[in-house]
């Protein structure tokens, strides 16, 4: 029993299924999850120079993905369109989620993901928002409201910067209970077992 | 029944568990692998104008690579310590590949990935390659002959355009026979069960 760390931008293709799936993994083991959103553009700008999603700047990586990530929902069950823009900006569904309370956020950010990735609308639109936060059972009048105050909006800056200085890189990525870090749907199995029992890996850390 | 073709870089570092890993996988599910070398160096400078591998390129991805690599050899049972310099010149290795007879090919190329990663050898060196050789029952002397001749260089330059012809973009790449394209240690059970019964799976392509 412990909390796995869930840190997702709402543009992320691959943190589509992450969402998708991740609860169902989390119980089965008899973990909480912790849904925290944060930006992954300033961190792709400060890390690595981009302006733009890597499978955009890279087309051959993007072309690859986009195959990858069919065969990923298909074979999971999950609905996939073709998203009407990518990346999205997940900025305004980001600051929601910070919005709501807690025990709605899970509803909500797999609403927005399917919105996004399975339904083909427009994540930045606050009618697509407010009928998601609707979906969770919450007021989206009085969620979006929050949504554009200080308070969320320094929230959702503070995890941007939590995320770079943890050595976040992209999405999605988890953190078991002692910061051991697993980047990608692929080592969502993975996190949750180190959750469960952390193994005594040693690093070697690269030449140099 | 099949063949499954394994595009690998001598200098990658996933590509050593993929390595390791892909001989028992395709003699469990019957298939044959065909071992494809070719050189990753000029597929990241003509698709991401890249001169270093993106690991060093962008440190924070490097540092998680390491770290993820010692988890995933650790789960492998493979040994791993840090090799001498990252990435490492591949050139000779690979050319001695396409110079050795094909059914020597699998020893040689994970005694060269061993020598790299598990061993803190200088793969550039004919001495260590010399050895690899030998390993692999072959005789050293007629294959790194062999190896620098217009035939093998020839040979060796032409996988590496047809890598990029393909949209091969990293390594380890897998083909199964109806050529579909997998990329990375983690979709080396992926290749396979395509290989066994390749699925309908509906591209969706990316907006745009």
């Amino acid at each position: 029993m412990g909390v796995i760390e869930f840190w997702f931008e709402f543009a992320s293709t691959y943190s589509y299924p992450a969402a998708m799936r991740i609860e169902a993994l989390a119980s089965k083991a008899g973990h909480m999850v912790e849904w925290t959103p944060f930006l992954l553009g300033p961190l792709f700008h400060a890390q690595q120079g981009l302006t733009d999603s890597p499978f955009n700047a890279v087309p051959v990586k993007g072309r690859y993905m986009w195959r990858d990530l069919a065969r990923v929902c298909a074979k999971e069950g999950l609905p996939l369109q073709t998203p009407v823009a990518f990346p999205q900006s997940g900025l305004l569904a980001a600051r929601c989620t910070l919005a709501l309370a807690k025990e709605a956020r899970a509803a909500f950010v797999k609403a927005v993901y399917t919105e996004n990735f399975a339904r083909g609308a427009l994540i930045s639109e606050p009618d697509v928002i407010a009928r998601c936060i609707e979906s969770a059972g919450q007021d989206s009048g009085a969620v979006l409201a929050r949504s554009g105050t200080d308070e969320i909006k320094a929230e959702l800056k503070a995890n941007t910067e939590e995320a770079i200085r943890r050595g976040v890189f992209g999405s999605p990525t988890f953190f078991a209970g002692d910061g051991e870090m697993f980047w990608g749907n692929d080592r969502l199995e993975d996190a949750m077992a180190w959750q469960d029992a952390p193994r005594k890996v040693m690093s070697i850390g690269g030449p140099k």
